[in-house]
């Protein structure tokens, strides 16, 4: 595959911004049932493999997973503090949960579970996400067996199609639409911010 | 009407992260025609008067124009980078451009306008949004009547019937949520992270 020309201004992005811990965070949007927008902040986890997949993690006990089931296309929108500049990336979305098929997923799901801090594979052994509030004894549960995940984590990921980048720096503002093609070949177009 | 339980919330959170600019950035999620989701990051503008809505401004000629007309329902995600907190607002959108009929929201379009900055105001005399780039002349037009707005400029209102909030710090993580009931009167949940 070819590793597109995107790549390389987030990559620069990533260290540029890397003293500041919530430059790996991101807000993905996705769209639910009632065809309402639906928006939260998660945790970059690095690409799969040599692919320009975007990894995330997270739960099948929250919305979010039943939103994906039904409508598997998300956004991506990741806003760098230090260098101010934005990156939205567009793509389909594939859930890697434990039912997935593809032995090469299923390792996938596993090495990033073991890729997990002890505090967030505990996460997953917490009492339902958003249902009212458990007693505070539910949240000190037996740390999870950190080689084999939880059948509740799920590996998501997002396969980007569409990259729109932004640099508020600059006078007037620098902006750049990459697009992928037939092949997988990337376009890349200067636009008006 | 009643200011909400979450206002004094988010209030908080705003004054504890007011030496960051990007602290009044947040990214909106709409959908767009196809059933499928957009993120960008955009600009907190206060409070349209004593009401709970946020105003944010936008350009008729953006993309986003169109989606909201299309799908009037957006959701803010909005983390503070500081406090280690996160806001999800969702609620339904009213677009205030130059054709809107209740002059009342015209004024509070026209306020809006007059308290943008200078560079503000420029950009929406610049060439379309997101077309092949302009020469660099382009972006230095005149500057813009202050007092009266370009006729592409828009007030985007969000009205939250839905307020999740989530604070990382504290072992565990706390969350609520805040539910706009009958007479706008909001109910409030403390429930699992």
């Amino acid at each position: 595959m070819n590793i597109s020309p995107w790549r390389s201004s987030l990559n620069d992005a990533l260290n540029c911004n890397s003293s500041q811990p919530h430059s790996r965070y991101f807000q993905l949007a996705t769209v639910q049932a009632d065809g309402r927008p639906v928006n939260r902040t998660v945790v970059f986890r690095g690409f799969l493999g040599d692919t320009n997949q975007l990894k995330i993690v997270i739960d099948t006990r929250s919305q979010k997973y039943e939103q994906i089931l039904h409508q598997p296309w998300g956004e991506i929108c990741w806003y760098f503090t230090e260098t101010r500049e934005q990156f939205r990336l567009a793509g389909e979305l594939t859930l890697v949960d434990a039912n997935h098929p593809d032995p090469e997923l299923q390792k996938a799901r596993q090495s990033t579970w073991q890729g997990l801090s002890d505090n967030a594979r505990l996460q997953f052994a917490w009492e339902q996400p958003g249902e009212a509030r458990a007693s505070q004894d539910t949240f000190s549960p037996p740390s999870p067996d950190p080689v084999n995940p939880l059948g509740n984590f799920c590996l998501l990921l997002l396969d980007p199609v569409k990259v729109d980048h932004l640099q508020l720096k600059g006078d007037p503002q620098n902006r750049w639409f990459y697009l992928r093609g037939e092949s997988e070949i990337w376009s890349t177009v200067e636009v008006n911010p």
